[in-house]
């Protein structure tokens, strides 16, 4: 393969091209706070083709050009941008393409996410709020309701992040429903089955946090009954 | 009806056209925070045609080629883009129609809006705050003055938004003086004669829900004579 | 006069002419949450020529030919914007302009100064923050030094905002040293002698509010002595 | 050496020239509230110069004409723009170029800063949070990890902020592993090898410092071990 061949897999005029979202998206999620400080990262898969930002670059600054691609049936990159580093959040993403079948993987440094991870032991969860229904069921078709439970599991960081892979992975199996893996005193880990869908869940479950947070502080509990706010109400 | 004429409804080069304002609208919105997620919805009328945001979608990438409109007469759809679901907000929103003679309904996930529903029972209330005096009086001539009380009705949240129209109607009977609904663990409806005037009122109402989730956090009531914060004051 | 030479008063390309500034810093003090909900207002002198920008339009929105124009000696309007009202905002902006020599004064609806003014009782006062170098003495030349304490009075509400014009004018005369007005439950008056140190003392200022108000939430207190929130420091 | 010649010390139509990304900087540092109000400032070297934005001007609003250059061994300016004062933080930057060889050095008066520098008493810390992992170890090649500590001195300010320029460089020897400097109730200095790397440290460290106040408003230590926040959880 040339070097000519493996640049024209990032080279294209559409704007939905992968190689073009990641860099759209970055832009956004940094304006977000999401992924300041080179912190965070995305990956967008096209058929067999991983589109991964590199590691430790300004994400607000990303160029096509600076896509790392990788091969998802033979792990194999077809393409790396010289005087880059692959992201060492590769294996995470691969995690969520192999054991989910993922259309794209976003993971950010949110800080509602790190003060869940610091308010929650195992698993953060929250009930009966609307913006819940913008999330899939997954182990049915189809989106939960507005008296569901959403449930996002909560694992322990790690040292490098490429050994986040056993845990992540596990609790993909573990929490079949979940389309999100919090890591503690670090970020989260959002896919989807589309990279529309991934940014969807990625805002609908960072609302929801940053919600929980605002609740916990006015003494409210986020996965509470209806009516059960009453009791802690702040009066 | 031909599929032309119908895409003929939607298609203008005018800024202030109903369906480049639902786009353009929603665009701010999602920056505000109120509709990320795909959560939320808005609806403007032009005469008997009501344009509607579809379904489900990213509120700052809608098109005006997406837009639902319908008569509101018949309550038949002239538009139905394919591909693309009905706004369940649908029925909501022609219920600020029928009965307010509306001419625009904004919804928002605004979480000022979730957490004061959190807080308060059965209706919100502040008073004595200059901001207030942007908001109608709606039962005489006029605006509310300084010295007023701002009272906006809590709706309980049902499983599905459609279901929400008979309280939001009963709601709207009750209290002849209110321009929004609150609804509880889900968000806000705000509708106004114009759609600039429903975009003013939401901005007025949610820095008011915004004020009065920080003035309880302090320990000041919102709704509390001039005077009453000497009490509470946090010295 | 005629309507044409009256146009000709708001009509220019210069960038930095008193009509398209305050269109400018409209846009700006809406993004901040200053103006929303049209909330707020903004003059700029220009000789004896007062710009003012509109009652009750959308801040974000306006457009030069909005603008009303008064000579600043004989109170007269040389300009009045068809379907526009005057903004209530111009005798108290004419007290800048009086007492003080002002080249500009801005109102903004600012959330932290509703708030330090329901914290505060006569008058906030903060010290030894860096942030208040930002401003003018006054009284002699130059800027507040770190050491010093920037005082500014809060007067109370009325129901017209034109009858604070009274009230806004003793504080004037009381607080000699004084570039803003604090308006309880209402919001904030700055001036200075140009648009841009109005600009940037009111930048500063609300900086110096908003820190107060978290200084506050915190325990410290914003006019203690160096030293003094190891007291009241959150261990 | 003609005046013609200093300008062309900073006319260049390269936008990473540091005249250019000075001003392109400033505007991205005023939008996060680091720079309001004429406050703080920036500085990069080239080679020799050292390109420095003036004093107290609106930092949203420069332009490549405004800056001053000096040449780090003479210490003398190259060009000094007409009617503009230089920045009072020269002494502090040239004392991380002398220091520490720095390629760039921001400081900004943000507000998670100075209530850190409240909180706190001689060096803020933190630990166990994976964008601790963003700044550098300095003593040693490479990054900072998971588990270590970030330290970062704090010194009292002084009336006049070049006075500041003695206890900075105290610290920056006393500490040899921070790219950063908090100064008590005024903001922070941070330096890197390049432009980049200043930008890249100054965000992460914000991030670090608005997560610490969090943190301390949940009663959860900044620098606790893993763990610790359990017994300290708000349930």
């Amino acid at each position: 393969m040339s070097s000519d061949n493996a640049d024209s897999l990032v080279a294209s005029d559409d704007p939905n091209h992968p190689a073009n979202l990641i860099c759209q998206l970055c832009r956004l999620f940094y304006h977000n706070g999401w992924v300041t400080g080179t912190g965070g990262g995305i990956s967008i898969r096209k058929g067999d083709h991983i589109f991964i930002a590199p590691s430790g670059v300004q994400k607000e600054r990303m160029l096509p050009d600076n896509m790392f691609v990788m091969d998802l049936e033979t792990k194999e990159y077809l393409r790396m941008p010289k005087s880059l580093k692959p992201s060492a959040c590769t294996p995470l993403f691969l995690a969520a393409y192999t054991n989910r079948n993922a259309g794209a993987c976003i993971h950010t440094h949110s800080q509602n996410a790190v003060l869940i991870s610091l308010l929650y032991d195992k698993v953060f969860t929250i009930a009966n709020i609307e913006q819940i229904k913008a999330l899939p069921k997954l182990t049915e078709p189809g989106y939960l309701g507005f008296f569901d439970t959403l449930t996002i599991p909560i694992i322990e960081n790690t040292a490098h992040e490429e050994d986040l892979k056993d845990s992540l992975e596990q609790a993909i199996i573990d929490y079949p429903a979940t389309t999100a893996v919090l890591v503690r005193r670090h970020g989260i880990y959002v896919w989807g089955e589309t990279v529309w869908k991934a940014k969807v869940y990625n805002e609908a479950i960072d609302y929801l946090l940053e919600l929980a947070v605002k609740m916990r502080q006015l003494g409210i509990p986020p996965d509470g009954a209806i009516g059960s706010e009453r009791n802690t109400r702040v009066v």
